[in-house]
């Protein structure tokens, strides 16, 4: 069989909600990145763009993968179909996130109404943001009501992730000084709903109140008031409040208003950029002789010579700031 | 004066540890990085390579801004000069960064053996993680000592700001579920000491079993043993030791040892590799008509193109896995 038509077969598989089928995809999407690959995304983009997007963040320990299993089932029992991305950029070290996948499967997966999938490459050259950017379209084409997107809310990769998700559901705690947590994280301003997790603990009335505080002295520059929900995860409590509240943002972006729409442009003009950058930086690599890089950075070592004049080398000089904008 | 002088003199302040010099070029780096910036740290660079950087890691809320700025009162106290990067990925949100700096500026920075400067850039098409880099390259040809990375130690970009340090220190506190906590920070196999903050706090012991029984069951593949230390940073107390633990690290990477001399292989080839791709990335958008981008971004959201036949009409087609390795 040519490589075209068993591209073709993929594709109509993943198509079909093939569950073997979009984990092989969702294989080559962060561990095998060639032409194969992109042939499959190229002909499932078309079909993507249905599924919501819900990004979910907080700091470890705040219980986010409970909370987003909750979720699911709650979503599960109203028949939608859910998928679910946890970017874990850690596992490399310690194959955490496969065994996390195991641990979730064993509680989730064996209805075929959820899928679910930890994503923690670094190894690909456009990073972990676009890793996931095209796992989504993987699973919107294959038919996905919900997409969640469950993030480690504080770092640069993270924020991307969120940005890229139609809504973002922060997950706090009470005690780990929610001012400094809350502000730290920079996760205020990308929340569209917040949930105070482990909400039977001592402390949640007073995290409760520095957040509606927080929220009347720095309103939203769109006018969108967050909804504040409690939660205790472990045992599935206030699921339905934050379905409700979810359900309510999953209406947006189908809305003509600018702002989601603001939104979605800037999510594609990423997702392009990040494409663009990975694809150049591979045919730079690609046309070195094998091992030049690592004898450059012998030489950037020794200090015999500095990237910027082996980037002239390699590329000519920059051209930075010569051409008027 | 022509740009060639202003770039040398620049470049002779900074030598000299001239606060405003250093400060201006810091902005250069994280905001206007044109040619001049280039120059500049072209020239620096092979000044640089002298101090010892350390990356201080941790969730937001744990302490490790009040650490730092103990552990840097105690090295102005052996008279060493001390900068600070304070990484904060959140602020263009907030503004946080800015505001942090001048809190902090005003416990330490009345005195000019110590730089701070927040930095919180994602303008850079480089990313956060190449502005850190070439900000270290400045600070170490100003002839600081000792470099310190602040990071919220769970993203991608973090833990690439971690990598590039000659050695990490991890900061935890008692009572967050130190296990999840850890694991999912990711941050155990990148840390080489483990200081348990807020030890005045209870659980403190049942954190630090925690994570001995960890180091026990994973020993590091390198057979380094991270010192673990407690402290109460609010009170500067256990700076001593965590000093100490920082000088064993200091003296490493002068051995002529494999793992630190891979290490900062490591690092230079990263160093290498970001300045290309943004090189590149800059070169092709730079070739675009003015709003090229938005306009295929607007085709990809109304599904009229992919993203790689958008590639493939900019570049060419990838050849991705054309050429044999």
């Amino acid at each position: 069989m040519s490589g075209e038509s068993e591209n073709a077969q993929m594709v109509q598989r993943i198509l079909q909600g093939d569950v073997r089928a979009i984990a092989r995809t969702l294989s080559l999407v962060e561990n095998e990145y060639g032409p194969s690959t992109i042939e499959i995304l190229r002909r499932l983009f078309v079909h993507s763009g249905k599924a919501f997007i819900l990004g979910v963040t907080g700091s470890p320990g705040v219980g986010k993968s409970t909370l987003v299993d909750c979720l699911a089932r709650h979503y599960r029992h109203k028949g939608t179909r859910v998928g679910i991305i946890a970017v874990d950029p850690t596992s490399p070290f310690s194959g955490g996130a496969i065994l996390g996948d195991r641990v979730r499967m064993q509680r989730l997966a064996t209805d075929p109404g959820v899928y679910i999938r930890s994503m923690a490459t670094r190894g690909r050259l456009g990073g972990l943001s676009s890793a996931v950017q095209e796992a989504l379209i993987v699973l919107d084409a294959a038919g996905f009501d919900i997409l969640i997107v469950e993030t480690v809310g504080v770092g640069q990769d993270e924020v991307d992730i969120a940005r890229a998700a139609h809504a973002t559901l922060v997950v706090l705690v009470p005690g780990l000084g929610d001012d400094v947590q809350a502000a730290k994280a920079g996760i205020m301003e990308i929340g569209d709903i917040f949930a105070i997790n482990k909400a039977d603990r001592e402390g949640v009335d007073k995290a409760e109140a520095e957040l509606r505080a927080y929220f009347s002295l720095s309103p939203r520059q769109d006018g969108w008031k967050p909804p504040l929900l409690r939660t205790v995860a472990t045992q599935c409590q206030g699921i339905r409040e934050l379905g409700r509240a979810v359900e309510g943002l999953r209406r947006r972006p189908q809305s003509p208003s600018g702002d989601s729409r603001h939104r979605m442009l800037r999510l594609y003009r990423q997702l392009l950029l990040d494409r663009l950058r990975e694809r150049l930086t591979r045919q730079i690599l690609d046309s070195l002789p094998e091992g030049e890089i690592d004898r450059y950075a012998e030489k950037m070592m020794t200090r015999e010579l500095d990237p910027y004049t082996i980037m002239d080398r390699l590329l000519g000089p920059s051209g930075i700031g010569e051409k008027k904008p």
